[in-house]
């Protein structure tokens, strides 16, 4: 059994602000309590929300580790009372509730998951928050089924790539929109059957052209802002929209209106604030119906780029520009 | 058999307006098409809607009679081809996409049930449009259950009067909105478990009050306005807003953000623009969960008062007024 270090490097927002915030310190080894696995970090994933608790604007929930990062891949080294469902030496890949951008992070051992046979710890590593994000609020929450259209907003996000993927996996028509000309086509060789640039085109009147006026049945949006009422009018009846963010903004003048005629669920979830139990049945949900897809290679995480632990800011700023296309990912 | 007149009387809006607007007509005798009954109509009641449509904002879906009226209780005087599931005589309460306010009135014969035992034809009459509204919004899309919290708006609208009773019959704890101390009593008489004055009382303070801070698991609402921010705030955590009208208007300035943090389900209906067959799996609802509730008194339509099909100004004159408690009801 390899010894532990009494500490290790982790990323913190020293205080509120961009990029240059962020500083490795050192900090005690965190110790899994019951139920609980400390895993040795090797690929841990950059998400949105990592940069808004970066500026301040999303603290973690109760309990949760102040260093940033919500999920990493490893090896299990330790284990609390009572874990026992992953060997010391197994690689798993984990929703953290915080603390994925250091050298070891601890996690409920029902929120972890095999590494996918055929995929390194990078790819693992970059697959928890937006797998989980989708699943439940694509499938779950917007119940999404075959031969229904899927909207997404942000294809070429993590959560975007994830989505359009997934849902076009799982038989859905695919539109997603995206800033760029060469977004769009990202998205298309993801497996979108539309793409839509949203900065020189208007998604709701493509939405409907493309689905004979009828609408999208389920619309995925981290945007808010003017795109909520625009997202009622892109709607098909008996339409879900999930709202997952709200990158302009969650308030606005809204007309409800449509959403009674059309008899439209808005809905919306976060991931990090709920317990281990319920990201357990999650966890069980994708084991089950998207572990055998990615083994077998009908979907998988784009990576867009890799950083060491101690580039967390430059990762960040990668982020912040919106050049990426897929997941950023930092490797202790 | 009874030999059927050639015309009837019918009461209709001569032009957009105020209870005066309404006018008694000659009408031919309406004839049931394939799938249809004609009823001869002994009580038709009143709703919200037909004052939208005196009003000249609610206009009747594609297809459907201009004259005014959703419900209407009769007997069965005739049938439309391959209509077989009534008797001629049989007694019948209906939910009818228009025509109700009128000697006779046609509909599908699968949006008929028959009259519940030990319930005169003016309650019947009373029954199907507040029924198959808070059945299909507060069951199935709101999705209430036992031992959950159900806030209604209105308490003492014919709406609320059958929302109160339903919720209090199938288990969930009930609080119900009024706009007078007396209007409140009613509610509490009905089976609320709290009632709440909104004129002199803040409904979400009292909702967090009566729920340990929880909220209700399932508002109905048919305000709209800043309601609407504010039923966000009252609602639970997974929580279930159902918007059936929109009486202060369906635009609102709003902040999205406890929608997506309480992960809120906010959604609504009409039932008028759906088809016979969508009313008709209401209907087999209807009767095999609520019939038998209201066959063994535990609830019943709340008459308000009656008036001749002659004095349906006078009717409207009273739902104008807004002193009614329950169901105002027409017998031609």
């Amino acid at each position: 059994m390899t010894t532990l270090p009494e500490t290790m490097r982790a990323v913190v927002a020293v205080r509120p602000g961009g990029p240059e915030v962020l500083a490795i310190e050192t900090r005690p080894l965190p110790s899994p309590k019951a139920g609980e696995i400390l895993i040795r970090v090797e690929a841990a994933g950059v998400n949105r929300p990592d940069v808004l608790q970066r500026m301040g604007m999303y603290a973690p929930p109760p309990g949760a580790s102040d260093v940033l990062g919500l999920e990493a891949a490893g090896v299990v080294v330790a284990r609390g009372d009572g874990a026992s469902r992953w060997d010391i030496g197994a690689q798993v890949t984990a929703l953290v509730p915080g603390g994925g951008y250091a050298d070891y992070c601890v996690v409920h051992e029902s929120n972890a998951l095999p590494i996918p046979a055929g995929l390194g710890t990078v790819e693992a590593g970059a697959i928890p928050e937006t797998f989980f994000t989708v699943w439940t609020n694509v499938f779950d929450r917007g119940a999404l089924k075959a031969g229904e259209t899927f909207l997404v907003h942000g294809g070429t996000s993590g959560i975007g790539t994830t989505a359009i993927q997934l849902a076009k996996a799982f038989g859905a028509t695919v539109i997603a929109t995206a800033g760029s000309a060469e977004k769009v086509g990202e998205c298309l060789r993801l497996g979108a059957d539309v793409g839509i640039n949203y900065r020189s085109e208007d998604f709701v009147a493509r939405t409907l052209a493309a689905t004979g006026g009828k609408g999208a049945n389920v619309i995925l949006d981290m945007v808010g802002g003017d795109y909520v009422a625009r997202n009622y009018a892109a709607a098909a009846v008996d339409g879900r929209i999930v709202q997952i963010a709200f990158l302009r903004g969650p308030k606005a003048q809204i007309d409800l209106m449509p959403l009674m005629m059309k008899r439209l669920v808005h809905t919306g979830s976060t991931l990090r604030p709920r317990p281990p139990s319920e990201k357990a049945t999650i966890a069980e949900a994708l084991l089950t119906k998207v572990w055998p897809l990615i083994e077998a290679g009908r979907c998988k995480p784009v990576i867009d780029s890799v950083f060491s632990l101690a580039d967390a800011g430059l990762a960040h700023a990668r982020m912040d520009g919106g050049a990426h296309v897929g997941k950023i990912v930092l490797t202790p």
